[in-house]
Formats: C-alpha cells, structure tokens, sequence
C-alpha cells in the first residue's frame, strides 16, 4: 500500500506541478491571465481548477498521515495565484516525502476518521482503495481535463510522468 | 495489489455502468440521440468517450490478466452504440469476477510486456502502480468529465460508488 501511493502521489503531483508550469507559459504566449486557467471549470457546478488541486493535496497528505498514523497537515485552502497553488503542490510532496514505509506497518488495522462526515469512518482498507486512491486520481485527472479542454497542449505522457521502460 | 484493483475495478466499471444509463435517460428526456454523447470530447485532439470506455476497459482486463499470469481476452473495439459499450463493460466486470486472488501469487516478479511498444516491458510492480492504476482511473474520470461537461446530472459518489461508512 505505501508504494502504491506515497512515493506514486508525490510523482504526480511532480508532474501536476509540470503542467502547471506549461499553462503559465501558454497563457503569456497567448497574452491572457492565467488565473483564468485557475479559475475555469468543465461545468458551472463543477470545482475550478484551484479547488481540483486543493483537494487532490488534501486527500495525498490525508492518506499518507491517515495511514502512518499521523494528523495531516492543515492548510489555509486560500491559494489564489499559480505560484501558490505550486507551492501547494510543493509542500505536499515534501510532506509525502517524510513518510516512510515503516510508518505503514500495521496500517490495514487502522480505522480512519471521515473528516467530512463527523461520527463516521471507514476501516483503513476501505478508506484507501475504495475512496482515497480513486479520489487522488480523479482530481488530478479533472485538472488535467480542465487544461486540456482550454486548450493547453498536455498529453497521456504529461499525466504519468516518466516510466522506465526496459528491453524485453 | 490484487484488492486495490480486481474487486476495485469491477466496482468502478459498474459505477461507469451506471452513469451510462443515466446518460441514456438524459438523452431520451432531453430528445437527442445518445450518440451525441457517446462521440463527445473535450477537446478535438482527444479521444471520444466510446474510446475512454474501451481503454478503461482495456487497462482493467490487462492488468488483471497480466498479474495472474494469463493472455487478456480479446474484444474488436468495435463498440458504436451505448447497448454494445455497456456489454463491452459488462464482460470485463464478468472476466475480473474470474480472476481470484491466489492467482497474484508472485505477481510482483512478473515482467510485462507494453503492448503498443514492442520489444519494451516494465517489472510488473513498476506497471501496476506508475502505469494500470493511473490509466484505470484517468480514463474512467475523462469519460465522467464528458458526460458532466455535456450537463448529465452526475457527482462524486456515481464516481466512487457505495462506500460502507461505520460510527466511529
């Protein structure tokens, strides 16, 4: 379970922090503000991009503390500008990186608090692969989607970062 | 890694399911063919949601093959209407329901061939977790993203499915 999302989360939310990068550049090329990035959605009651970020962090650092039996980390959840949902970004992989693969051990015993529904939790299993896993990646998947409907030009590649494919 | 994905990925591939014959009642409410949204994208350069439908599949079967060591089945890819992409998805939950978890044994020494490059493989753990998993996910969010784009009334927990909260 950690190398499945510890040392993984913290990859993406590299290559997040790439992308990112990519839609400052496009918007100076193409002369707009790139807080209309930030700020665009793929419908109106859809979370904006910052928001997609925010909770993409939230439920890394959640896991990664939730699993090695630590409180997470809080946030102000007031980014506004690309360089603050960067350091955002930054912050979480720093955090993720704390994190040891000892600090797992015993993790599957866990009973996990649900933060958003006071007096309710899910045994840790359940937590991790049937809410926190999919939800990482549907995050990062939407910011992504976002981007890439507003034309930024992003591929597969840009989402899964390096792999290091070897000779058969 | 047989829990995060076999049993996980049949779950969220009924969940896709789902969403599927809620877009076929929108499209009857609304009086428009189906297909409309079937061919739908979010951007030009991207692939419609039949083609998101195939390669979640897609990924699903092969990771689930590749693991326990077996060939995945073959499908043509010749999905056009939403009856041919929804059996298309009920065959890879029934192939997962085949896959038991005694057949991971060893999956982590396993080396997988990448079937669109030949000659390449990745250790099976490095394609599990930094390749299958992300792809399951960025494809089934991509084909949620259209359907919510194109206004189908959908949220988070048609995404997630049904999560067994306990009192803490």
């Amino acid at each position: 379970m950690y190398e499945i999302t510890v040392p993984q989360f913290a990859k993406i939310l590299g290559n997040l922090n790439l992308m990112l990068d990519k839609a400052a550049d496009y918007a100076t090329a193409r002369k707009f503000d790139v807080k209309v990035l930030l700020n665009a959605r793929l419908a109106p009651n859809q979370f904006h991009l910052i928001r997609q970020v925010q909770i993409a962090t939230d439920v890394a650092k959640g896991l990664a503390a939730r699993l090695s039996g630590q409180e997470p980390p809080k946030y102000e959840d007031n980014e506004q500008t690309l360089e603050e949902l960067k350091a955002r970004i930054q912050k979480t992989i720093e955090f993720l990186n704390t994190v040891k693969a000892e600090q797992f051990n015993g993790w599957e015993k866990r009973t996990i608090a649900i933060g958003f529904m006071p007096g309710k939790a899910l045994p840790a299993p359940e937590f991790a692969i049937q809410m926190a896993i999919p939800n990482f990646y549907f995050h990062v998947t939407t910011a992504y989607a976002i981007l890439r409907h507003n034309g930024l030009e992003i591929g597969k590649n840009d989402f899964l970062g390096q792999l290091n494919f070897r000779d058969l």
